[in-house]
This record gives structure tokens, sequence and C-alpha cells, in this order.
């Protein structure tokens, strides 16, 4: 089996590992991101590299290549990224590709995170064998990732399937993007406390206290205004995943992370509403699902780029 | 120059020709749609293309493939309308491909009437050259296509791109798809007429005699109502287009037909609200333009498509 280098590149922690092609990973390495600084990335991912590169057991085996994943924009033709999440500073023009392969002497691929994550899924995880797939990553923001014919999508530059910035009201609140009503607004960790503060009337030093798992936990014990933000950010979930469906025909939607992962029955609260809310032709041949990888996610479809485009042209 | 039999099946005309591949049109047909019969659809078909393939102009040339392009939910991959539109009866189920492949002779293709609009753009209109391109087509309703890496977007089965059926508002109005919201109550002919009806108070029988181009000219000549419709409308498809940036990442949004081809400075409304409403990085690089196409659109798109496809597998 072929082998590999993953990086996952998060907002807190960086996760680098050696990653057999069936997801196994042989030998991993996680430190916190420098992420007040985006050359102090570049730097620790230097080093994260060259530690990977002289581990023991790569005695006995061959590397393929190094795959990246990370928040962000990315232009994924030239293994850049563009523009970063706000998390990271000045994580913005930085080519990674163009640094790191002369270092490592491996070819390098680099992608958004969510992109990766599905990657995971269709090669290794709960859509295998499908080849079109669309993703929601929930978390404190919501990512998005389509598969089409078996290829990530990445449009003309590797920025698409944006899903988390979905106009689902467009006469909606404003969103940090510039849109108005936004899916994360709705259904994203940050954005259920939003709208959970803004009904108890909370100012915004009161508000900042109040987290996604809080107005999870009070809408299981009954309270009526959590269970009110909960039920919007179910009904803002089924329309972007009608929408999906509409729009890319897709044969599965994955959900990984955020409410679908509560074990609250969102999931199931999605699909009795999917099913009845859109065209009949195309919702009836989608399967809901969650996520199969849980924080590995990133590392491992990370890891696999290599595996997947090492015949196409770079 | 190759040569191929474009179909164009509407709700109320059905247009058939002899098209050369840069879009010239030798030879063309025009007759009634039997909207009352589908399988009556299916005979005019036969008849229309015996007629053409007994051309004069065929004793010089040869033909490449039969293309249609048709109203509806098409089944790309087997050649078979699947549900089609309501306007012509029985239009389900009819396996196209297979049963006109034997009887002229020539490979066949059917596809969604928006899909080979786009094509023709892409080909030979205002999209030339470009290989992430998406499509609104504004009418009565409102169809939409998606061309990524030079190809049309077509889903796991071919029902990819019902854009009229995103939602934008997922707490609005139902629509006789059974989602909530829908593009297509806001900004199609049909939408904006019934937006208006519902301002006026009309009741159903009054309704059903204002169009969206009365809206039109009523908002031109000052009507505080309908320019309120208007600009509803425009807010709505700069949402859209906005969704279609975040999620396609194209190099083009083309907008067919509609209030966008009325001269009435909606396609610059858009352009400006479109340039401040989301990701920066996303949508400074899409450009926003009318097709170039008029009603040749579909028959010249149709026909492209034994010349597009002629070397993958069917």
């Amino acid at each position: 089996m072929r082998h590999s280098i993953g990086v996952d590149i998060g907002a807190t922690k960086m996760l680098a590992g050696i990653v057999r092609e069936d997801g196994v990973v042989l030998h991993r390495i996680r430190v916190n991101t420098p992420a007040h600084d985006g050359a102090q990335v570049v730097r620790t991912l230097v080093t994260l590299l060259a530690e990977l590169q002289t581990c023991e057991v790569l005695k006995t085996i061959s590397l393929a290549g190094v795959g990246i994943g990370t928040a962000g924009q990315v232009d994924f033709v030239n293994g850049c990224v563009l523009s970063g999440t706000p998390n990271i500073l000045n994580w913005a023009n930085v080519e990674l590709r163009k640094t790191l392969q002369p270092i490592t002497g491996l070819p390098v691929w680099v992608d958004n995170d969510v992109n990766v994550q599905l990657l995971a899924e269709a090669s290794l995880g709960v859509a295998v064998a499908k080849r079109h797939v669309v993703m929601l990553s929930l978390g404190t923001g919501i990512g998005g990732a389509a598969m089409m014919n078996g290829e990530l999508l990445h449009g003309s530059w590797g920025g698409a399937a944006e899903f988390g910035h979905m106009t689902v009201d467009f006469q909606g609140p404003l969103c940090n993007c510039g849109a108005r009503g936004c899916l994360e607004l709705f259904a994203s960790g940050a954005g259920i406390a939003a709208q959970m503060a803004q009904r108890l009337g909370l100012v915004e030093g009161q508000a900042k206290e109040l987290t996604g798992e809080m107005v999870f936990r009070k809408a299981k014990q009954g309270d009526v205004l959590a269970n009110e933000v909960l039920d919007q950010a179910i009904a803002a979930l089924t329309a972007a995943s009608v929408n999906l469906a509409h729009s890319f025909n897709p044969e599965m939607i994955v959900f990984a992370g955020g409410i679908m992962a509560e074990g609250n029955g969102a999931l199931d609260r999605v699909r009795q509403a999917f099913a009845i809310h859109g065209i009949s032709s195309l919702l009836g041949t989608v399967t809901l699902a969650n996520a199969r990888f849980g924080s590995d996610a990133g590392l491992v479809g990370a890891a696999l780029q290599p595996f997947h485009y090492h015949s196409h042209a770079r």
C-alpha cells in the first residue's frame, strides 16, 4: 500500500502524520497553530515535514507526496492559500506548494479543509463508491464541499462550495461576508448562540459566553426559546439541503460535526422535512448521512490527495 | 465543418433544424407542440426527423447525430425524459434515445432545455472560452444550468442546476415544488405577477390577467407597488447570483430572458448589488452578462451536443 504525509492546519492546532492509503495513521505529530502569524505557520510546517521525513518508519516505505488541508480560500491549481480564516493572522497569499515542494522533494497538494474531509468520506468513509456527494461541515462556522463525477468541485480557482454563505433569507440579517441571511447565521454554533442571545435580549459582553452547545442543552431541558432557535436551525439546514439537492443532484449529502452529531435527533428531523420540501425526483434519489470520520478527517483527507491526484497533471 | 440535427421541444412550439457547428441553421421546421399528449410529441418528433433526413442539403453533407433539448427533468445518461413540465401532458418516462436512435440511424443526445442553452453560449455565445459558467434562464419560470471544467453539470442522473427552486427565503411562501421561498416566486415572470397581484389584493380570477411585462411597464411609469415588486425581484436575483458564485466559483454568470432582457437596467442593478454582498475573493472573479443567443438558443444548443460529446462514451 502507498503512503503519504498529511497535514491538517486548523485555527488552534496543526496535525501532521504519515498516513497509509487505507487511512491508517502510522505516525502523528500535533502542535498548536502559531495563529498570530501566518509566516510562523509556514516555518512550523517546514519543521513538521522535516521531522516526519526523518521518521524511522520511512526506512522501509516511500512517500507518494504531501497533502495539506487548511481553513480559508485556497487556490487549488497553484497550491496557494489566497485569503484565510480570520483566525490565523496573515494567512493570505501563502504559496505553500512553491515553498514546500523544493524543500521536501515531494509533490505537494493544498486544498480547503472541508474539501479534504469530503475526500476522506468519499474514499474511506460513509460515501464510499458514491460519485456525486455534497458535504456540509457544521462547526463554529459552516463549510462545504462537493464531489461530482468522483472529482472535488473546485470552480475556476478553487473557491467553490462555500455553502455556509448560501443565502437562505435574502431579506434577513447581514452576515460578516456581506450577504444577507447566510446559512451560518442560523445553523452554525456561533449563529445558534447569536440567535439565542438576541431572543434573550443579551448585550454583546454577556452574549459571548453563550455557545451552541448550551442552547442544545437548554432545548433538551424543554426551554421554549432554545427550542425555537433549534427549530429555526433545522428549518434552515433543511432548506440548504434541498437547495443542494436541486443544484447538484447528488447521491448523498454528508453532514459533519455540529448539531447533527449531538445525538439530538437533528439528522432525522432534517430527513423528514427534506423528503417533502422540494422536487420529488431530485429529493427521492438522495441519502442524508452523518460523516463517519471524526477528528482525523482533515489529516487523513489531506493525506489522500497524492493518491487521488497522482495521475493528474499538477 | 460538421452538421447535426437539433430539436428544441417547448411547451408551445417545437423547432427542428439542420445546424452547422458554427451555429448557422441551414434548414428549419417549426410546428406547434401537441402538448395535450406526450406520445403525440414523440410521433411528431419522428415525422420531423424523417423530413429533415430527406432534406436536399443532405446530399452533400453527413450528420454527426441528433441533439434534443426539452423542458423538464432529463435522465441525461439514458436519454430519457423523466418527469416533465406540467405544460406537456404525460411528458414523463419518455425514452427518446431508445426510440429515435434505431429510426434515425444516428446517435441521439437528450438534455434539459437550459443545459443546451448554456452549451450554445459557452460554445458560440457570450461565454466562449470560459470553462466555469453558470446560467439563470428567466421566463415564466426560472431554469438553471452549470458548466464546470468545460462540461455541463448533470449530477447523478441529470437533474442538477434547478436554480429556479433555490430557496432564498426559507420562512417564505410555499412554492408548488414543495419548498419555501424559491427564487421563482420572486423573480420569474409568473412570480413577479403573483407578487404584484398580492399587493393589489386581487382575487385569483383577476390576478390571471396580470403578467410580469405589465409590472415592468407600471414600474417604468413610476408605480410605487410595481417598483416595490421589481426591487424585490432584483434583491432575490442578487442573492441567488451570490449563492451561485459562492457555490460554483464560476468565471461568469449568464442571464437569459426575463427582466434582464427588458432594457430596464436590471442587469446593472444586480451587478452593483452583487459586488458588495458576499465573499470578495469569489465575487471579484465573476462577470455577470446577458446571453447572446435569442430564440435560437435552444435549437442551436441542442444541435451542438453531437459535436460536444462525439468523443465521449454514450
